[in-house]
């Protein structure tokens, strides 16, 4: 294999400097409190996930499978009694947060933000000591950095048949790490060059225990990078621009504007979304329910007033066009599914006919399908985070136990050490 | 994020299922003893480089940076005294085997097949007893799967910037550990799933300590991938050839018919080589001996009978221009660079120019530059691979532990434990 390094200079600016200095020099007092509070609700809504979803299968046989190499009882494995090494805690919390598909979504790059940052920087605060407000600021850069780059790629990247949460999370997970252990630019450049050699996830995983290892393995892998790049292992000063670097190699388009404009001045966690209940297939949940609905009320048009969806952001991204003309198109229509299966009963070809978009009572009914509820333009309250969390967490923590948690989470900036949220995340 | 099965039902047949049988079916017996002998000599150089590489900055960053998460005392690092899990010895010794750019190489696709393989094999030999037959096994399939898939994509997955041997060899550590496990079919195609999920390393890190750290990722993510498929961790049943699965994702083009043509009748192990000296960029190692030699013997283009040069099989592939006629092939003519040295102790500009192809003194000379060692037409003996290993591990081994380490490479296939190479290979 042929030495062939591809600058043969080191850099100046360029995109991958501009970002790494950006992380390096943020300070928690700068950000404004709204982006404070998104944080929060971010962590209470993934500290959520990852206790509900610890119990589950996949994460069982990861957590059997992997402890036999675990090194030191370092970081806690959120609603077990297990405690791992940081690394593998952050594979574990990465993959339980995901498991139930329940998590966060960034409602522009489809990407999971907390999964693989959170996972990295809670269990590295339980090895040395951070400060909640730090811990805020790791999480603002980190989901800044892993958004942004995602943005900088999204579609094509996406469409070529990555996982984004798990490519673009590594760059998140590296970035906040790093900026805990207080990497100097030079070091946080190898960190996101460390980062950028490690995606993570084939979205042909998409239905198997592997899709939520991406996540974990994204928070692992940013990690490793982070720790390597503190004791000065060397990686590109320019991997994310290079022509060989992770913009050309995973993606057929790239707009580095969105990486480097705006820093410091907007913040991708300000356009977080958290799902109301856990999505599969994007139409087949509002489907379901609906025909559950008229079913047990055996419900007709005249007695439906209005319908109020919550749904994904992607559904409305992909599904949310308000006057399908054919029948190929109410298949594009969250609208037209909702009002059809009220009336029809179900979802099948005949319910995606040019016939079935046409249909007077369909329509009219469609047209009284709203908004959708928990995108960013009608977000999730902090009462529905609230309510959520406590439907994720109980039978796994006591009332007490998750009463102190969400004060935790919701306090996040004030506390003197971030892995409280960690050890109150644990059965006692 | 949407769950979208790419498969909506089990393979029953298929590139990744074709693969994986026939790596659960494998036997020693049915191993022809040249490949049986490849095998070793593919063991020897690769202890000879990993124990020789052992010392490097790289390898002591990664351990110092590492060493306070790793799991139990498991499996040695060789040629050092640390003791690691079998993940972190997997990642370490696969760093120092690439870390010199000394190891071996598949003539056809430059994959360094031993580095993700026996990284994976020798660790997991330390934590369960493991025949020198099975080693052999393990590592001709392991061997077999990665440098087929890589022979899949090759040269175009290379072109896109991927760095191969970590691409592919994720593949290899995975199928090697996943023998050894005794995967069923099932449970190695979940293997083959979550290694190709996890593909390591991107070109832009050539030149920095990032680039030996793929084929020690590639090591420790195959493993890994093996050590959760045998709990039955869920993955694809079609990672190679699914639309949005391996191939498709990384290569702009793929011949299937690589990897499951003359299944269990060629052997890719088979075509391995080992170089002669370490390379790095291709012809510059030439260019820099022949200038010393002409300084120091104060040589003249009269005094030389022919030259004999030692090289990579890149070199042979990529500067093999027999009769260059302007100076820009000249730039592609190992001949030509290895007799404008020895006669004008240079390798410049003026070296390269279309005056130089011509210079009838240079021309001369060029038709005495002989045949390339270290190729598969021409291969390094076993005597030469011994004397490789002695200068990389004296210093570091003593003499009583090299001469037995080295018998032990030879007979491996004779031994109980495979471990006892490991054992060997760390110092008193």
């Amino acid at each position: 294999m042929p030495m062939v390094p591809q600058n043969t200079t080191p850099s100046t600016t360029g995109v991958t400097r501009t970002l790494a200095r950006y992380v390096v020099s943020t300070k928690f007092a700068d950000l404004p409190p709204a982006v404070c509070k998104e944080a929060a609700r971010t962590l209470l809504n993934w500290v959520g996930c990852t206790v509900g979803g610890s119990h589950h299968e996949t994460v069982d046989i990861a957590v059997s499978a992997l402890a036999p190499f675990s090194g030191p009882a370092q970081a806690g494995i959120l609603g077990r009694k297990e405690r791992f090494d940081i690394l593998h805690a952050a594979l574990i919390n990465g993959i339980s947060s995901h498991v139930l598909d329940y998590d966060d979504t960034h409602a522009r790059n489809i990407i999971h933000p907390a999964g693989p940052v959170i996972s990295a920087i809670l269990a590295l605060s339980e090895h040395r000591p951070v400060a909640g407000s730090d811990f805020v600021n790791a999480l603002v850069a980190g989901v800044d950095v892993e958004c942004r780059i995602g943005n900088a790629v999204y579609p094509q990247h996406y469409d070529t048949g990555w996982h984004i949460t798990g490519t673009a999370g590594v760059f998140g997970a590296a970035a906040a790490a790093g900026k805990l252990l207080g990497l100097s630019e030079q070091q946080m450049l190898w960190a996101l060059g460390l980062a950028s050699t490690q995606p993570v996830g084939l979205q042909e995983m998409f239905g198997t225990m592997t899709k939520s290892f991406h996540p974990g393995r994204a928070a692992q892998n940013g990690l490793t990078a982070a720790l390597l790049a503190s004791r000065n292992f060397t990686s590109s000063e320019q991997s994310l621009e290079a022509k060989y670097g992770w913009a050309n190699v995973v993606s057929t388009a790239h707009d580095y504007s969105q990486i480097t404009n705006t820093l410091g001045k907007t913040y991708e966690i300000s356009v977080n979304t958290y799902k109301p209940f856990a999505c599969g297939v994007v139409m087949h949940p509002t489907i379901d329910g609906c025909i559950q609905l008229r079913n047990e009320h055996k419900l007709t048009a005249d007695k439906i007033d209005s319908v109020e969806l919550k749904v994904h952001p992607l559904v409305i991204q992909l599904t949310s066009k308000k006057l399908p003309q054919t029948g190929l198109e109410g298949k594009f229509s969250i609208y037209h599914a909702a009002s059809v299966a009220l009336i029809e009963g179900g979802g099948g070809i005949d319910q995606f006919s040019d016939r079935a978009v046409h249909d007077r009572t369909v329509t009219s009914l469609r047209d009284r399908v709203e908004h959708a509820v928990g995108s960013v333009d009608h977000p999730m309250s902090d009462r529905d985070l609230e309510t959520k969390f406590t439907g994720l967490t109980e039978g796994i923590l006591s009332s007490d136990r998750r009463s102190r948690l969400m004060e935790l989470c919701w306090n996040v900036q004030g506390l003197n050490e971030a892995a409280a949220i960690a050890q109150a995340a644990t059965p006692a």
